[in-house]
């Protein structure tokens, strides 16, 4: 038998518990033994939880209890659990953890004290859907040329009903707030830093490179407006919160922005709270996985699997998927500015003779050519918004035409901005 | 250092030695070990093949050589395939074959003979999406409820160009044919027999249920015309053909066939000559894995996948991903008969007073009610198209009043029946 102790028994925690007990039978003939969760820890004893094990208030109940195989860390945080981790893999017991946050900050010191200790983190990224085990085993074979993910199910659902109901921004926050989907400070879905997370594990796993959070561009989706809502439905696009790990020139790029996606893409049909990532190799082309994201019994799904697997191979390849020498050889980040996009643009501005001359004028003179221009009767006589789309271009040049626009007399507001992802 | 033989040279066989080639570091620093393929074996040697390695007319060759570690057979057939591969194990060589005809037939015999020697089988179903890894290890949390895919990209290719482009089936079959996509003798493909043969790979894994393609319902897409299409399209649904593995009180739902399948859904919206698979499972809900069903690169990614995975863990569990006592212990088989759906019904019948009320009378006898109902004006006054979908009803009912209605006077052409996917 395989024992389980538990670290964080919240939502995820408790499916866990009790997916565990619920598919015993099941997951014992897949798994080839019979697993069994014996202890659980929670910071607060006083709250109650629907689960079947014995509680306790100290993580130590569990690292120093020598009958236990298995240590899940379900509690959320940075250092705290990575303490945790770290005396689980010093006892020698096999980890699983759900925490994108630890690993976007930790996943090679972990990699580095694992050794040989398996360490799974299916369900940090995308939830549900298994994407780290695909990385890591399924498409071994390949060079991965991008990754392109809806990784923030929270987002999707916002720019989802704007897309399809014409809601507007604050509306669909306040809507998704409600529902749950949105937290009250709504700063790290919304802002992409949690995509961004997800995003620097799967590059991991695919190049071998070691981001930080800060080292890579990160916008999120707050400036969207009906503007650009009805510009992407004119011209065939969807909009989404884009995570994307793609090579360059034998660099990478990473990057979390909103993008205009042609709605034709696979990526462009995952709707609402879903999280979907394509992948595409050099050998198999593009392969798309789809699934819930979030929620308890779907994120539990993943951090079974890991125990399965764990307890069938014990660790069968290192945490991110690769052996010395390490992939990330002569690999470096490609520089923000450096990213080559197409982009959209919106500008408000008063509505007078020469306005289109000078923008045009910047926007040539910064290299940058027009692919799409569109300027609509506006209610208001003496202002006009401009919506126009770039052919591809460099990050610097978009930036110092727009840097150049904003400071044009005429030009009333920031210029919006929002890469197009063909 | 791995050493490989390969049985089969043909169009998998030499992408799977020249991405091995091409990738050879990338997959090294994934598996840890060098692989080398060191010798092929194909029937006809004066065939020039594209691959850097000894090739050889015996199998025996690569068989007896005892610094052979991995025996990868992509030979076709089913018979001969069997005996290499039981020789292999034998001869405690892994083995990682794409034969789906074989494992429609052997997987339970193979599983026994192979013991505690790993098989890997990923290529056998849908090319380069790693699904069969994707239910063996992250989902396998889940009961499984139902498993429906888009498993033969010959037929969705078929079925995309009918729907989006009006064109009829014999034309598109001819399209089909001189694009590659579909044999000479297509009927493996439209007939639904390749995705059967999937269908029941996928089957047993996520049941443990041993099937066997004469077992299971297996309808083609030949029957398909302009007036489904028309039907489908002004009702909201698409046409796939759908292999569906269900569980329904307790018994296992396998079956092949064309569907009228809500266009709204991810799996309808997989296009042209890609596969996708929706698995539905207790915890996670629905996920969905997409990608190139065949190619030879493709095709060749899931091969060396599995080759990987052997390199790195050895046999981490048994090929079929369960152990005693097995999954499908109490589990059998529906009948056909007892399918239950919703269905639809193309009938094509005189154009005279009391036709419909026969019609309507028959249905109504069998405890069949009529969902939605269409008559258009004829082109020939003296005949009329009836299309009608029902509400869900068991298949003996269904087959009883098409039988019916096939036998009243004024019918003159068999009746068509699609069933509905909702």
């Amino acid at each position: 038998m395989i024992k389980i102790g538990i670290v964080g028994v919240g939502t995820v925690g408790q499916s866990v518990a009790n997916i565990l007990e619920k598919n015993k039978k099941l997951i014992s003939a897949r798994a080839g033994k019979e697993i069994t969760v014996v202890k659980g820890v929670v910071s607060d004893l006083s709250k109650k939880r629907d689960v079947n094990i014995p509680l306790f208030d100290d993580p130590n109940e569990i690292l120093d209890d020598d009958s236990i195989d298995i240590v899940v860390e379900l509690m959320g945080g940075t250092e705290k659990p990575f303490e945790i981790i770290k005396k689980a893999l010093y006892k020698k017991k096999a980890v699983v953890t759900a925490n994108k946050a630890l690993l976007a900050y930790h996943r090679f010191d972990l990699q580095k004290i694992a050794g040989d200790i398996p360490i799974g983190y299916e369900a940090s990224v995308a939830g549900g859907i298994p994407i780290i085990n695909a990385l890591k085993v399924g498409l071994s074979a390949n060079e991965i040329m991008a990754i392109k993910g809806i990784l923030n199910g929270t987002c999707n659902y916002m720019l989802t009903k704007m897309i399809e109901e014409g809601v507007n921004y604050d509306e669909v926050l306040k809507e998704a707030q409600e529902l749950g989907y949105a937290e009250a400070d709504p700063t790290f879905d919304v802002g992409g830093f949690d995509a961004a997370h997800k995003l620097l594990i799967l590059s991991s796993i695919a190049y071998g490179i070691d981001a930080k959070p800060e080292d890579i561009l990160i916008e999120g989706i707050e400036e969207i407006k009906k503007d650009d809502i009805e510009f992407a439905k004119e011209f065939g696009y969807s909009i989404k919160l884009l995570a994307i790990a793609k090579k360059n020139n034998g660099k990478i790029e990473l990057r979390v922005h909103p993008a205009l996606v042609n709605k034709d893409k696979m990526i462009a049909k995952i709707d609402g709270v879903m999280n979907g990532i394509s992948v595409i190799g050099d050998c198999v082309g593009e392969t798309l996985y789809y699934g819930p994201g979030a929620g308890g019994d779907a994120t539990a799904s993943a951090v079974i699997s890991d125990i399965v697997e764990i307890v069938r191979a014990g660790q069968s390849s290192p945490m991110l998927g690769f052996k010395k020498p390490f992939l990330s050889e002569n690999l470096t980040l490609v520089q923000k500015v450096d990213i080559h996009s197409e982009y959209y643009l919106r500008m408000f501005v008063n509505d007078e003779p020469g306005v289109l001359a000078s923008i045009a004028e910047i926007l040539g003179k910064n290299a940058i050519s027009i692919e799409t221009f569109l300027q609509r009767p506006s209610d208001n006589n003496k202002k006009a918004t401009l919506l126009c789309a770039t052919h591809e271009c460099r990050e610097r040049d978009i930036l110092n035409a727009i840097n150049d626009i904003e400071s044009l007399p005429f030009v009333s507001a920031k210029v919006v901005m929002i890469r197009i992802d063909k």
